[in-house]
């Protein structure tokens, strides 16, 4: 099968490799029918993490299931699926307090930009749909994997309620599903903080009723001039370097709670900062399938459509233009298809 | 009168100074009837903070209103009162929001450990009691200015919750008074790690049910342990140093979150971890005058008793060798009456 590679920074290749099989009889092996490249993979792309030459990359599918280990039992052959990031077995004490993503049985999807990938605890992690979903929704579906959910975990996370000033500090596929998250966990004021045009436009069409386009203190203030000196009730944290977490500490109100979800990348938390002010910090990898059904049932019911944020479509040979499309900010997220 | 100064570490003395005058029209002149030495003042005490040589110290106290500004309307000369160590008007957004702790308006106890001070926003900040309290209360309402206030605030940040499992890093009298809070807010289990025979004793009185007296990986090993390789549901951090942070991260169970009152010093939160195991920080500066007719209420009831912390009382005349006492931990908390 063909499979996406990363050997060095920009180094992209889309090369031939044996279809995974079976390895425990937990495993499923799933059809990729749509995959597409994270904001997260950016940062092995331009070195910031350290790879291993020749690793299969990919994290987000959806697809049908091809193959099903033996203890498999609520999913078989022809099953359309959503493959959440981080696999759990959605049964021991983390998985039933929430925390899918901190499962002991913890796996990941590997190689999701391919053809064929392996879904650890098939019966925790999967979620199908009632046959087979338009082509129409896959976009939105595929987001379900992680960016949806992720953004969720933010609005979750900072304690987005009713009424709420949300604030989302970064404009990626993430940042805008945070702004959706806001929106639909009843957020009144919802500010984007955004400065490239496409952005700014989706996070409208997301629900944000503000954007904020000044960076670093002069931002900061901005946000301070909105909400009358107070500060935001709920700050969503979604890149993941130091300024934009320094940002996000600085606008949140007192008592209000920073979410995060932005990988961590030489954030130094600025911890008398937040005793000062009573700025909270909640947050982390993503438990997706926790989040799963919901958000499944808000996308079918087109609550939400959040496949916006692909903004271009490739065939998975031209993964690497892909990389280069999104690491130039000509793409805002790619979606690629097999 | 008589004013405790510190001039350098180590050096505390017992000075005559001016009386404090009233400076705004919204300021009280409290007579001290009670204060004590805290467990942040020992930082200075130690050389680990800066400060102003001659700087008057203290500011837990209880005692009489001597006089009021002339737009003080709720209290009187003769009025026996409690005063939070910061000051509020309890009337800002951040206070209506209940972090009277980052009042617009916020000011502080200082010089506490002397015979007068001069507390701002009396309306917002003072509680006073119905009549003058029995001698035998003054310990426990003594508490309520910041260290019974404080470790309230913690187990309020970590989320404690009836059926709990709490465990609180650090056994000076805030983390007791954490105990004692996780308790009244419903814990099941309360871990308490000290390794201080007459500090587990009082941990056992206010409802700790299990001590661990390991430190660092031994002592999370034991946490990890007691609660069948799952962590704490909710962990008090009050401490405030790199090591104590590092083993509350480490104990808490993904999802959970870490209450943290400690004063920062050196800690560099572990923010990749934070992230990998979804454990939240949530705390600060405690807002005691949000929590104060709470616990006031809990106190004048019976329901709690968080005066037992003082194990030692001195005449402020001897309040170099209270510090000495607490430095060398010979003592918890003293207690000292002018």
């Amino acid at each position: 099968m063909r499979v996406t590679t990363i050997h060095a920074p920009r180094d992209i290749r889309l090369e031939e490799r044996d279809i995974p099989r079976i390895e425990e009889p937990t495993d499923a092996i799933v059809r990729v029918t749509a995959s597409c490249i994270c904001g997260s993979d950016l940062w092995s792309y331009r070195g910031e993490n350290k790879i291993e030459p020749g690793s299969p990359i990919g994290h987000e599918i959806v697809g049908v299931v091809e193959e099903v280990g033996s203890e498999v039992s609520s999913f078989r052959p022809g099953d359309f699926v959503i493959a959440p990031f981080v696999h759990c077995d959605n049964a021991c004490p983390h998985c039933r307090a929430g925390i899918t993503s901190a499962c002991v049985n913890q796996g990941f999807t590997v190689g999701g930009q391919g053809e064929y990938t392996l879904v650890h605890q098939a019966d925790g992690s999967l979620v199908k749909t009632d046959g087979m979903p338009d082509d129409a929704m896959i976009p939105s579906l595929l987001t379900l994997a992680d960016v949806m959910a992720t953004g969720w975990h933010a609005a979750v996370a900072a304690g987005v309620r009713p009424g709420s000033t949300a604030v989302v500090v970064g404009d990626g596929a993430v940042g805008l599903c945070g702004v959706l998250a806001a929106g639909q966990l009843g957020a009144e004021r919802i500010v984007a903080m955004s400065r490239h045009e496409p952005r700014q436009k989706i996070a409208g069409m997301f629900g944000a009723t503000d954007i904020v386009a000044e960076r670093g203190e002069e931002g900061e203030q901005r946000i301070l001039d909105l909400t009358d000196g107070v500060g935001a009730d709920a700050v969503l944290e979604c890149v993941g370097n130091d300024a934009a977490m320094r940002t996000a500490v600085a606008i949140a109100r007192p008592g209000a709670t920073v979410g995060f979800v932005g990988v961590p990348h030489g954030v130094e938390l600025p911890v008398g900062q937040m005793f000062r002010h009573n700025v909270g910090l909640v947050g982390g990898m993503a438990p997706v399938r926790t989040y799963l059904p919901d958000l499944l049932e808000r996308t079918l019911t087109g609550a939400i459509d959040p496949g916006v944020v692909f903004d271009m479509t490739l065939p998975l040979d031209d993964v690497a233009e892909g990389y280069r499309a999104m690491d130039e900010r000509r793409a805002i997220k790619v979606l690629l298809r097999p």
